[in-house]
C-alpha cells in the first residue's frame, strides 16, 4: 500500500497512491490524516487495502492524477522523530578523517539522537537557511514509522510495528555541530527540519527487496542533476531496523506514528558514492588531506530517489532548492 | 486562564479549570483539544476566556467539581518538547563534583536538549521502571507553550508567543547518561517519558510573579512527603524563557504546542534546597568526598508543585509513585 498526505491543513489529507504513482483518491473519510490512520492501523489497514486495489486496478472512484508537488511529508508534522546512525563504516570514516578512535561499543550500541517534528519541510519545497556559513548538508537515509510500540520491547518483537517505510533528508548544518557536540547535549541548532518522500509505503511493496529488517536497494542522490551516490541501502547497515526501534523504546513506549530514521546511508565501497557531503568531504580529506567539495550553497538542488528493478520510483522523489531565508 | 485535558482518548478532552482547582467545564466544543486550542488561539482564546470567567463566577453551564487524577498531561503527546538548562549554577555544580571546568559559553549560549514527547506520563500517574539501577531521578521544572514560532526570531519577539506555562517533571535516568554523552549523540535512553502538571496557566494568572520572562515563585518538591526543596525560579535563572524560545527558532520554525522547559531549578542559596537528586548528591561529593542519598526506587513517591502567595495551588500537582515495569 502507498500512502501520502496532500498538503492541506496542518496534518495533511491522507490519500492512497497507486503502484506506479501515477493516480491517487482521496482516503480521508476513512482516516482524515495519516496520524489518524496510524492510530488505529488495525481497524482501518483492510478499508484502505481495499481501496488501495481498486486504484490500482483503475476502479477507483474519484481517482485524480497524482502530483507529487502537491504532497507534505506523509506525517506532515510526527510526535516523534529519532534518527540512528546505523551504518557504523561511516562514523569510523568521520572519526578517522579526524585522527580520533572511535569506541567498539558503537558496533554493538545504536547511535541515535531525537530530532525536530514539528515543522517538516515538504518534499519539494525549499530548505530555507538564514546562513549559508553553517554548512548546510543534504543526509539521504531511509525510515520507518511505527504504530505503538511498548516499553522494553526486544528486536524480534519490534519487526512487527514497523507498518510504513520512507525516504529521508536529514538537513544537517556541519559547522553548527562542532559547537553543540563540545556542549555535550547532542544536536538541536545542527538540526534544523527534516523532509520526507511524498510517499510512505508499507513493507510488502518492497517484496523481496525488505528482508532482515532493512531494504536491500540503492538509494539514489543527485546534487544539481548529477549522480551523488547511491550506496545500496542492505550493505553495511549494521543495525537494521527493528534492532533501532527496540533500542528506541528501551526507557519508554514510543507513540504511533513515531519515525525512525537509519542515518546517512554509507557503504565501504565508496565507488558508491555517498549520502552526504560530510562523507565525501571526509573521503577527500583522508586521500589528499584537504575537502574540496563545498557544502550546499544557496540555488543548489537535492534530489533523493529509490527505484526497483525496473527503474520505477518507489516513494517519489525527495527535490529541494535550498534558498536563502530572512526572518524579516 | 486554566486549562486541563481529561484523560480520555490519545489527546485528552479539553476542558477548563477554575482558578482555585475546584470546578472545571468542558471546552471541547470549543476546541477538542489543547493542541486544537494552540492550533488556533487567536480564534479560540475569547471564548475560552469568557467561559473561563464563568466558571469562576460560577456560573458556568455544566460545571463539575474538578479532580486532578482524572487529568492527562495538558498536551498528553506534543510536536516538540525541548529541554534547556538554563539554571547555570546547576550545570556549574555538576561540573565542579567530577572536577571538570565548565566552558565560559554556558553562560552565554543555553544547554538545549530535544526529549521524547509521543508518550507523556499523566501527572498522577506512576514513573513505571525496568530497572531501579538506571538510576530513576525527578528533575523538577517550569516550562511553557508556544503558538507558532517563526524561524530566526529574537528573544524580544519571542515572549509573545508564549502562551501557556506548566511544571514538568523531566525524569532522567543517571546512570545511563554517562554512556551516552561519551557517545555524542546527547541523551535519548537516559531521558524516558516526562509528566506535566495538571493544568497549563496563561501567564497573565501568575500576576506580577510573570515578569521579565521568568516565574519569580519557589517550585516546590518533595519526596516521600518530606520537603526536598524550594528554590525560586525566578532567582539565577540564566535564560530566560524568550531567550531559550529564541534559542530553539535559530535554525527551524517551532509549531504550535512546542514545550520548552527551564532545565532543573536550582539556586545559590542552597539553604533552598534542589530540585532533583543529582544536585543533592553532587553537594554531597563536594562536602563530604562521597553522595549518600540515594537515586529514587520503587515505591518511592514524588510530589512537584507551586503555590501562590497565599499558598494556594497554581498548577496541580505532579504526584507519581515509582514502580517495577516489566515488559512481558
Amino acid at each position: 500500500m502507498k500512502l501520502a498526505s496532500l498538503n492541506r491543513g496542518r496534518d495533511g489529507e491522507l490519500i492512497l497512491v497507486s503502484r506506479d504513482l501515477t493516480q491517487a483518491v482521496s482516503a480521508s473519510d476513512l482516516a482524515p490524516t495519516l496520524q489518524a490512520a496510524l492510530d488505529n492501523w488495525e481497524s482501518c489497514k483492510a478499508a484502505l487495502e481495499a481501496r488501495y486495489q481498486e486504484l490500482n486496478q483503475g476502479q477507483a472512484q474519484g481517482a485524480f492524477a497524482f502530483n507529487q508537488a502537491d504532497c507534505h511529508s506523509p506525517l506532515p508534522r510526527a510526535y516523534h522523530w529519532a534518527d540512528g546512525s546505523a551504518y557504523v563504516n561511516h562514523v569510523e570514516l568521520v572519526r578517522k578523517a579526524r585522527n580520533a578512535e572511535m569506541p567498539s561499543s558503537f558496533w554493538e550500541d545504536p547511535l541515535m539522537y531525537q530530532g525536530g517534528s514539528d515543522a517538516f519541510i515538504p518534499p519539494q519545497a525549499p530548505i530555507q537557511m538564514a546562513d549559508e556559513a553553517w554548512g548546510i548538508d543534504l543526509e539521504a537515509e531511509i525510515a520507518i514509522i511505527t504504530d505503538d510500540v511498548p516499553m522494553g520491547i526486544t528486536a524480534s518483537q519490534a519487526a512487527d510495528h514497523i507498518k510504513l517505510l520512507m525516504l529521508v533528508n536529514d538537513v544537517s548544518l556541519r559547522n553548527l555541530i562542532p559547537g553543540e557536540l563540545a556542549k555535550g547535549f547532542g544536536f538541536y541548532q545542527a538540526k534544523p527540519s527534516s523532509s520526507f518522500s511524498p510517499v510512505a509505503v508499507t513493507p510488502d511493496e518492497l517484496g523481496e527487496h525488505w528482508k532482515e529488517g532493512k531494504v536491500h536497494l540503492p538509494l539514489v542522490s543527485h546534487i544539481n542533476d548529477q549522480l551523488f551516490g547511491r550506496p545500496d541501502a542492505g550493505t553495511d547497515m549494521t543495525f537494521n531496523f527493528p534492532t533501532l526501534v527496540a533500542h528506541a523504546a528501551k526507557t519508554r513506549p514510543l507513540g504511533s506514528g513515531t519515525i525512525i530514521g537509519s542515518g546517512t546511508v554509507s557503504n565501504y565501497d565508496r565507488s558508491a558514492g555517498s549520502s552526504c557531503l560530510a562523507e565525501k568531504r571526509m573521503l577527500e580529506i583522508l586521500e589528499k588531506g584537504e575537502a574540496s567539495t563545498p557544502f550546499l550553497k544557496f540555488g543548489d538542488r537535492v534530489r533523493i530517489e529509490m527505484f526497483d528493478t525496473e527503474g520505477k520510483s518507489i516513494f517519489g522523489a525527495i527535490d529541494q532548492a535550498v534558498e536563502a531565508y530572512s526572518a524579516d
